[in-house]
Order: C-alpha cells, then sequence, then structure tokens
C-alpha cells in the first residue's frame, strides 16, 4: 500500500476523524472533551448524559500514565467497553425505564465473569443504588471501577493466585484515581 | 444523675434532635438525607453545594456494616471530620474563588499526616482537579477517600509494616464502594 506509506495507522480509521475533532489541539481527549462527546453524539439516548465524574473514573480506569487524557486506542478500548456496557444494561432494563434492580446488577457482574462473593456483591450493589435501584450513569461508573481495580489488582497478582501484597504508596496510588 | 437514668446518652447531646430529623423513621441518615441536610445547613456556604456521590463516599467511610447508611455517632464524626476540612480548605483558598491550587492540595493532604509520594500526590491532584484548580467538593471527596482507604489499609496492617497481603475479595470489597 505505497499510498499510505508513512501515514499513522490510526489515520485510516473511520474514528480518527471523529477523535482528532473531539481531542483538540493537543491530541488528547480528557473528562470535559470526553463528556461533551458523548453527550453529542447520543450515546446515552434516552438515559440521563454521564455525570463528569464518571467520565473522569473513564479515562482514569485506561489512563496508566496518570495524565489525566486519553489517546486514539485508548479511545476506542473505551467505546467497545460502552458498547458493551449500555447492551448489557438494556437487556436487563427491558421497558427502558432507565433503572436496573439489584439483583439484576449482580447477575450482571457475574456475566461478566467476575468472581465475588456475596458479601462483597451487595456491598457494591448498595453502592450504586437510589432508592433500591441502579440508573444507567452509576451501572456504567460501577462497570469502569470493579474493571480498573481488578485490572490494577491482576497486574500485580503476577502469579495468579487471588493475593497481592501491597505497600501502602501503591494501594493509594491505584485506588485514589478510580 | 437520676433524671436522665435509663435515657439514651444521645439524648443529651444538642446534636441529637437535629440527627433525628434529618434521619426520619428509621432513625438512620442515607445519602440523600445527608445531602439535603448539609445543603439545608448551609455548611458549603458560597461553596458549591456537595453532589450526591460525594455524599454517597461520605457515608462508606463511616459505614462498616455495609447498609449504606449512618447512625448518631457516625454522623457526628463525620461533622467533626467535614468542620476541619472545611477550615483547611478556607485556609488556603483566601480569596474565596472556591478552588485551590494543586500544590495547596499537596501541601494540605502531606499536613493531614499522610506519608505518600510525589507520584501518587501528583496523581491524586490531577483526578480531582478541573483545568489545573480543586473545587472544594472535590476537595472533600478526596479527602473522604483518602482516610477511608487509608483506615481500610491499617486495618489489615496488623502488624504496622505498612504493606497489606490482599484477597482479590476484600481488595474488592474495601475499595468499590469509596
Ligand atoms: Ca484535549
Ligand atoms: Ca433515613
Ligand atoms: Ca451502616
Amino acid at each position: 500500500y505505497p499510498a499510505t506509506y508513512g501515514a499513522p495507522p490510526a489515520a485510516n480509521d473511520p474514528m480518527w476523524g471523529y477523535f482528532t475533532a473531539i481531542a483538540g489541539q493537543d491530541g488528547e481527549v480528557d473528562s470535559e472533551e470526553l463528556q461533551r462527546c458523548l453527550t453529542q453524539a447520543g450515546f446515552t439516548g434516552s438515559y440521563s448524559p454521564f455525570s463528569l465524574d464518571t467520565c473522569r473514573i473513564m479515562i482514569a480506569m485506561l489512563d496508566r500514565d496518570y495524565t489525566g487524557k486519553m489517546g486514539f486506542n485508548e479511545f476506542k478500548d473505551l467505546f467497545t467497553a460502552l458498547n458493551s456496557w449500555k447492551q448489557n444494561f438494556m437487556m436487563y432494563d427491558q421497558d427502558r425505564s432507565g433503572t436496573v434492580e439489584p439483583h439484576e446488577m449482580s447477575q450482571a457482574i457475574g456475566a461478566m465473569g467476575y468472581r465475588i462473593s456475596p458479601q462483597a456483591l451487595n456491598g457494591i450493589v448498595k453502592r450504586y443504588s437510589k432508592n433500591g435501584r441502579i440508573f444507567f450513569d452509576d451501572y456504567v461508573a460501577c462497570c469502569v471501577k470493579l474493571r480498573a481495580l481488578t485490572e490494577n489488582f491482576r497486574r500485580r497478582d503476577t502469579m495468579q493466585q487471588g493475593s497481592v501484597n501491597f505497600q501502602y504508596d501503591d494501594f493509594i496510588l491505584c485506588t485514589m484515581a478510580i
């Protein structure tokens, strides 16, 4: 393909133009830019738009160098994850009330492959509920945090033993940003 | 003191009447009740009211039985903590712009006695900034999380060695609710 020789591989990607428009001059997407983009793209549809806080943890989930911004590949990863969480949520929210039940959220977390005790699941579901139901924004915030914390844990669990020895500073670093 | 014999000790506390009015029928304060109470009491003053998310983590910080609600003693503990964080914030925000600088927040965290590496501090401060400045709501959210995560860590660090061996489920339980 001599015509694209030397061009960045992303330039052929249909999402590239979209990304650069959102990212602006610095070529990366921060939480305000992400919130604007998800709102304008109508991603949340009839559900309430994502809060800035949820957008921040979306970025923190992928932001290994702690800049608070996302490059193109992270941006694509995020969209893939968001789309699957949305499909998941809509499957449970069949009447489009915008909320799912606590037991449905527990089921969903199990179906994503997480092995979490009933006690922990119960704590999680309560934390993300409002009046006993879970809204889309909180559902996504929960999925983002669970994925980010699990990845942070796994990356340190090199022997795959299900346990990690954390130094205080590292524990704070990998939990405070999420 | 025979007159108060048999009465709950809280009944003599000037904050008791206030607490029961907020708590309502179930005798405990949940995040919506807390948000209303802090807003109506004018706690945030000229600063923006606390978001519901910040109120949730305030409760999670003290909620060891994972009910999502606070009893009277937790309620008083929270007010003590909030008052000291507010004084702290106002000391740095001398022009009452409602924000403090990143380096001031780093200083404040150090002054609270936390020993955190520059790298972790930098990550924390970025996470709670908007356009390079920290608003009161985010400042408090950061203080709440830092205290809660540090307490969760310390409670497990029985030998006080600065390191804790976490099982995955316990790691998720003590970080997802915060
Ligand atoms: Ca940008
Ligand atoms: Ca109540
Ligand atoms: Ca409780």
